[in-house]
């Protein structure tokens, strides 16, 4: 239901595989670059736009997430990195709010200071329904981590993870529902809608990692990272222009301009996921191939119709053993085309998610806040 | 999430366990009991308004299941009994619509045909609930069979059932925020924050299901059961009594009143689970204690100080074997004083949730169907 793929959060990470930003650049992916330094992106506009964005949203998800009953309240903490399982207090961090912050960039750039104030209930249930995907998606998938600590399944078993899961879906709800906003209604829709997008994105990515490699399409890759990564980004946009009392025309834009961003993320994490620096993705290398996932470089190598791509299809019929040359299956895909079919792709998919904010925001700067966040996204895992 | 125990709907089972309905009768638990043959149930009054809320409802029920994205929607139509796992028309029916019935009756008793027909979104919207905690219920129970057919998870795996229990969540949400009746909004917070106490329902009876028996008591039993079972009940009554422009003190006795009853339901189905005939349950004599099912009578015998109850929990302790007396734990129940304490709860809790019903619906014809859909609810699977 969220990014296919999440990686550890390694501060040594901020810049990016080296060279994989660069080419975005040299392919024009990002209009207006910021003058950000990429070695202290925190000071960027990204870096400060997230923390004032934790620092709105936080307060009322711990006052939506205290309201829990006790015991789901205790997964629920333990799972947002607020508490250890034990009720002690926990040193690990609630991840990034990037969507939060999209909520919040977006209401700016469209209706300023007044209508970022008032969007927060808004940002609160996105960050909700996002937390409650990933503890559902940790219980289908059967990861053991997240954000450098146990998931809520090995520690309190499936059951409460999916019952927390349950729980924060109608809490993001019940907040939106109770904000006495004229658009709060109408949020509520979109955010359902958001949801049931993300189930079908999450349950076409498990469909298909079942399926034989060689009957994947491109096309269907490309659907299924869309509902599973762009969705919610392009909801948090949306809500955030639905709160200014955007057009619809304004509030669709917002939204595929975060779905552009998403599917940019998704494309280069691909990557990231196959030539990443072990040392900066806390993988080991070639990990995604060892896994035989599905990855859109992968698809794109497989369909290729080139001999790589068919060499490459023959391993992924077969189960990854010890002694497999994962070096050598990282350069099928890339001789096959999947590498730069994907940076390609990012780069495009971001340029139209720049058109599309650009036609419902034209003034420059107000743009800003938006396309330091979207730059942000496929930087880092998000 | 839902009733501890879910028994197969046999038809010869619609007058109860004989005896048992008697005994509520007797001690005066059924207030105005109506004139209904217990031979023939589909031709009573709850018969009749269960068959016209099914009628109701289920146009609005499958036009928003088929909204779903098409992976989705072949998992919930095989749920709801519509269609087999291959999308062929299956003979399996949905349920019995007993909680839309609440609803609806509910509107009705307070504000006649009119009320009824607005009602009808919420009355879609808790059946929705109702079958999001079903598929996740069943998956973290381990459940193979619901209404005669294979669970979801066990055709189409965990995931899928998860993902289409959540999409269920979303479209209830849905189908109420977009509703255009002035109290939709109201509606919606009171159902996601059922949803919530159904999650810390299960979430109890599950941790309970794991503890020492010698630990569990009666009150915390009690609590979990009115979570479990008794909030949407309740749940579906108050929504109902919404739509009719109630005062929130109505509001609340409806609600007490549908929590009443779905409490008595629960204790008085625990009571089948020990002594019901298994030609009526479909399940084996004593299957529930073979199982180390802490269910009320259990619990009350447990926790009664007696020296029976002493020889149960040290059975208790012990796993199930084959060669296991389990009439003789029945009788230990009963000399414990289980059965007898279950029963007159059961009739306590029904006469509560009447005297709850009458100082909201002061009319007695009016709160009839309310009335008979309680009676009913207490003695068949709900």
């Amino acid at each position: 239901m969220t990014e296919t793929r999440h990686r550890a959060t390694d501060p040594s990470r901020a810049d990016g595989p080296p060279g994989l930003v660069g080419t975005l650049d040299r392919e024009g992916g990002f209009a207006r670059p910021r003058a950000t330094g990429r070695d202290a992106p925190e000071e960027s506009g990204a870096g400060t736009l997230l923390h004032r964005a934790r620092a709105a949203v936080d307060p009322r998800l711990r006052a939506a997430v205290d309201s829990l009953p006790a015991g789901l309240r205790r997964v629920a903490r333990h799972h947002f990195g607020w508490r250890e399982a034990d009720g002690s207090a926990s040193g690990g961090g609630s991840g990034k709010a990037i969507r939060p912050a999209l909520v919040l960039a977006s209401a700016e750039a469209l209706g300023g200071g007044e209508a970022r104030e008032s969007a927060v209930p808004a940002a609160v249930a996105v960050e909700l329904v996002h937390n409650f995907t990933l503890l559902h998606d940790d219980v289908m998938d059967r990861d053991t981590t997240r954000r450098h600590r146990p998931t809520a399944w090995t520690v309190f078993g499936d059951a409460d993870a999916i019952l927390a899961g349950d729980a924060l879906q109608a809490l993001a709800q019940r907040l939106l529902t109770a904000d006495s906003h004229p658009v709060s209604r109408v949020a509520a829709v979109r955010l359902a809608d958001c949801v049931i997008e993300l189930c079908a994105g999450q349950q076409a990515d498990t469909a298909m990692e079942r399926r034989d490699p060689r009957e994947v399409t491109l096309d269907e890759t490309l659907a299924m990272a869309e509902a599973k990564t762009g969705a919610l980004l392009g909801c948090a946009c949306a809500l955030g222009a639905l709160y200014t009392g955007a057009t619809e025309e304004d509030v669709d834009a917002l939204d595929a301009f975060g779905r552009g961003a998403g599917l940019a993320f998704q494309l280069i994490d691909d990557v990231i996921g196959i030539w990443g620096d072990p040392r900066r993705t806390g993988k080991p290398a070639g990990a995604d191939l060892a896994a035989r996932k599905k990855s859109l470089p992968v698809v794109a190598a497989l369909t290729s119709g080139t001999p790589a791509g068919r060499e490459l299809a023959e391993s992924y019929g077969r189960p990854h053993r010890q002694e497999e040359d994962l070096e050598h299956m990282a350069s099928l895909v890339e001789r096959a085309g999947g590498r730069d079919w994907a940076q390609a792709q990012a780069a495009d998919r971001m340029a139209r998610a720049v058109d599309e904010l650009s036609r419902a925001v034209p003034v420059p700067e107000a743009a800003d806040g938006l396309l330091a966040l979207a730059e942000f996204v496929t930087r880092r895992d998000i």
